[in-house]
């Protein structure tokens, strides 16, 4: 960390901050500037608080030189993390494509999907048993219910399956998933984070609306603070002025991510930009942004067609989308 | 709600929408324009998802008329709500001043800045027992000790308490705080909301960084249609580009969130600038807007500054702050 | 245009607005709902300021149906629009890749810069000879030099060339321009677009950074009105919360404009990221987005690299970059 | 300037670098960290462009200690400026209210409104003559006819005028205006506020929808760096995610812009919330949160309403808020 000293600050002010950053173990370079000194702190910096340091009347500013995040920090696990969920490997060149519901409605509505999309090559499927809505007065999900109907979907495709947890309480419904999906808006639910790294099982830790990249990384890091390492990160639109797209997708977070940590990055176009139209062109991108698999919503049921997202796709839909996903994929190895 | 067509839309797809906006109980008003037709629809809309509808390939936008939170919703209660703390009321003109610092630390600490704030003028004695960090690295505060400390200031000073709850599970450690806060982080924490609306207590609701006030008054909906009506809500600072200032506090939310809701709206101004300089001119500024009260950070020991945080005030500054604003609501009130 | 009433509104108040819309000329539809009235309006609702309306008392809200660009409304021009730039064509599944250094420095500079990028693929040249720089003490671009510069480049390569403008004053030095750049800080500027709008030439449009696509496509608007009707438009980052990337590129743009317009979009994801690593990653998403070209920095000096952006490519980094991107056009096209 | 080097960097690199700052004549301090090693620079930074240094291989992470504005910046200038336009002064303690129609529409409006705003407690007459409308097919404004109206206003109540200038070849229509206004649009339109450099008049800026508060800084000193010091700061609202109302009024930006520099600040409420309503609970915020004066619109024809915009006031409604406004400042001055 850097401090920078504001002109003119009583010699006596400065000496007292020295003395109590050298009191907390670390030490204290300092330069003479010609407007301000600064002050250069060596050793361990992330037990500091830089809000309070910042917000003392002699300090002009701080800069932070190293991460806040390890266990999540690539510079300390240079090599791409490769997870295995269910048998299925994601990260280190291996690509995954996540398919299926929004909401599990049925047995036979959760078994058809799951055939039709592995057909067209998914790996993984996808569906949600607890709905976070909005409003209180949506459909919540079927719950454990809904959980059934997924497990009863593995058991007869083989498909390992991925679905949200709302409350650390229902973890023991969750034990059979292979994968647990933490949504966008719990990725500060620092009470939920911390029962996950008690377990052994992949995470699929989803960006908040209004969080950087550096808070998504904070929140694997509770995660794997708590002994659980297996995240994988999930980029699925930030909020933004712009009202066209329900979200602004971010795929820029690809490649800057990539550079920050050594854990995989899905990217979840569906819920991104809301409209199924732009799923697949989104898809495209961020394959050949470099993701390392992609979630996608897929529905079964043309009749019905108004029980499923706006941001859904027909089988017929999936199937062309993870066709192209796989040229691309093709093209940039060849 | 309003539903438009697009233009050359199959007669027969606009009819099944037709039919199936019927068969859920609404009555469909259809007028024709020169490039669109389009529906109105009469009944209650809110079990409607709109983000289904505007997804159908015939529908060009959709316009929500009715609001979809119905016990916030100052139409159906166009007194204001007043509040009872623990004796002290807000909203419908009363004002309630709530000061304390960010962590309690000690029994003596905490005493005595209950002790100086009711000096200064403040009505409730707020301090942090679980505290939300982005790093799993930093302090998580006291916990139920913290609890039990406020209890005892609380006994010291005869001042109602409140304090963040972070987990539904602690809810019987909260049994004698006497208004519960939900963070920021956790206003979509719906899990939450939706015990903290089985009990009897008053809820203090922050405004999420990113989340909108619509959002905001949806999250008190979810605390109210489980029963508990006693929300007062919180806006303190939003996320936006600006990098000056931690965040931007939005005090137009006051007036207008009174337009639509008759909730009481109180700002935290010491969260929202992030700098203690500028929770004086915030402090007026809300009181000047019509905001209910005001919730600020104070410390006590000037000796160990550096453990209080840059955004808090000490006593003198807090006695300032207090008596400006009495003037304030002076000025305004002859 | 949906006029949505409140409940319970003085008729005589809803009358006389009834009146003034028709005496504009329109027609209006009145629906009765449960809680409001809505007032459909029929004919051309572009003259009426939606705000002013909105204002009302008596108002609760409205929706406008039409969109209030035509010229560049795809609705009225179903057919891509395809742009000829000196004999280089873009759009309507043309793409052409623009390359070139921030800033024009000298012959050699751009002659050899020129060459180097021909040969890679690019088929437009681009450099800054007016340069709009944050502070008044930056170098501000060779200005006329640096025009004339372009233009030996072009005479030696046979490559068109663009560069940005900043004033209307200085159009006749850009008469031998093939396009004309006009930068995100200006693309409000009206008093310039309407000088555009006279001339016949293209116009390489820049999205601001805080600008919806809707104001970019008022925007073009502005130019087409004044007759000039070939436009191409460009996405070049929004401004975010995200620090980590200098702004957020929205490549969900792509598909989106393309929904609402018939004209060209390239991207710039050199200005977007503000990083030469990203710059990859971000050109092959927008390629497998469905842009129709891309405009990249290019610096041709490793000794004096400290002069050119951090945003730029080598020539090696660039040929590899046109390399990928025709891998995916070629894996798309299959 | 401080510049992060990172870990393991080329010691020749390093050095190359050490040297080419040298040769631009500053000073280079060393200290070694536990991971970083980092260059502290003296002398003036402001010439080297931190985005080229911060893009180089070997750098982590750089910060500049100094603020590039140096003309606009209160460390050199630690009074308040105070701005004499037209005989009334702004700023160091004289505040001042700014009040006028959106449009200039005939001479009775104009007079009409003058001296109502007068007799309420205005001292500067606005109004637009120049309109900058996102859409080309809205009314422009009444332009050079629309000016002088307006000086037959100050003719007639004594009242000095301040409008808009939307293209710099109009600045010889605005040689009898008395402050001339720079739009949010126009904040980075560099070549205006260089010509605006030149002329020895008060400028109200306003701040960019999008721009930070360091841009409308650098935007200040663009204008004091050709020669005139004359520029009063006018915060209109940002751009955020929030939709009930046109754009978050920054209130903050008062007391932070206020360390930062020495220049008046003045708020304009009307256009920030784009609802009349908000007007006055943000007039009386902003005088209480320190500003240096307001600038309000007031139409004066019930009649003709609609043709008013959305948040412009009644001339009551406008001397209600002036006189609430004048109970504030005697309040706090107590």
């Amino acid at each position: 960390m850097i401090i920078v000293i504001k002109k003119d600050s009583p010699e006596k002010q400065v000496n007292n901050l020295i003395s109590w950053i050298e009191s907390q173990g670390l030490r204290v370079h300092i330069s003479e500037g010609e407007y301000n000194s600064v002050l250069g702190l060596i050793g361990d910096t992330n037990k500091l608080d830089a809000d309070l340091i910042s917000g003392l009347d002699i300090v002009e500013a701080i800069k932070k030189v190293s991460d806040p995040f390890k266990k999540a920090n690539r510079k300390f696990h240079p090599e791409d993390m490769v997870i295995d969920v269910g048998g299925v490997k994601i990260g280190g060149g291996n690509f995954a494509i996540m398919a299926g519901p929004c909401s599990v409605e049925s047995d036979k509505q959760i078994i058809e999907i799951a055939k039709s999309v592995k057909k067209s090559g998914a790996t993984l499927l996808r569906g949600g048993a607890f709905k976070p809505r909005t409003s209180p007065y949506d459909f919540q999900g079927l719950k454990a219910e809904g959980i059934d109907l997924l497990l009863k979907a593995k058991k007869e495709t083989g498909m390992p399956i991925v679905t949200e947890i709302m409350n650390a309480n229902h973890l023991p419904m969750f034990e059979e998933v292979d994968m647990i999906q933490v949504g966008a808006r719990n990725m500060q639910n620092f009470e939920l984070l911390k029962e996950l790294g008690k377990i052994d099982k992949p995470i699929l830790l989803k960006r908040g609306l209004a969080n950087t990249m550096k808070e998504l990384l904070m929140s694997a890091e509770y995660i794997m603070a708590g002994g659980n390492e297996k995240i994988i990160l999930c980029e699925r639109g930030i909020r933004t002025f712009e009202t066209y797209t329900r979200n602004t997708l971010d795929l820029s977070a690809i490649p800057t991510l990539k550079e920050y940590t050594h854990l995989p990055i899905v990217i979840d176009p569906s819920h991104a930009t809301g409209v199924s139209k732009l799923v697949k062109p989104m898809s495209l991108a961020a394959t050949a942004a470099g993701a390392d698999g992609l979630i996608i919503e897929v529905h079964n049921d043309p009749q019905h067609a108004l029980c499923d997202g706006a941001q859904s796709l027909t089988p017929e839909q999936f199937d062309d989308v993870a066709c192209s996903v796989q040229k691309i994929r093709k093209a940039l190895k060849d």
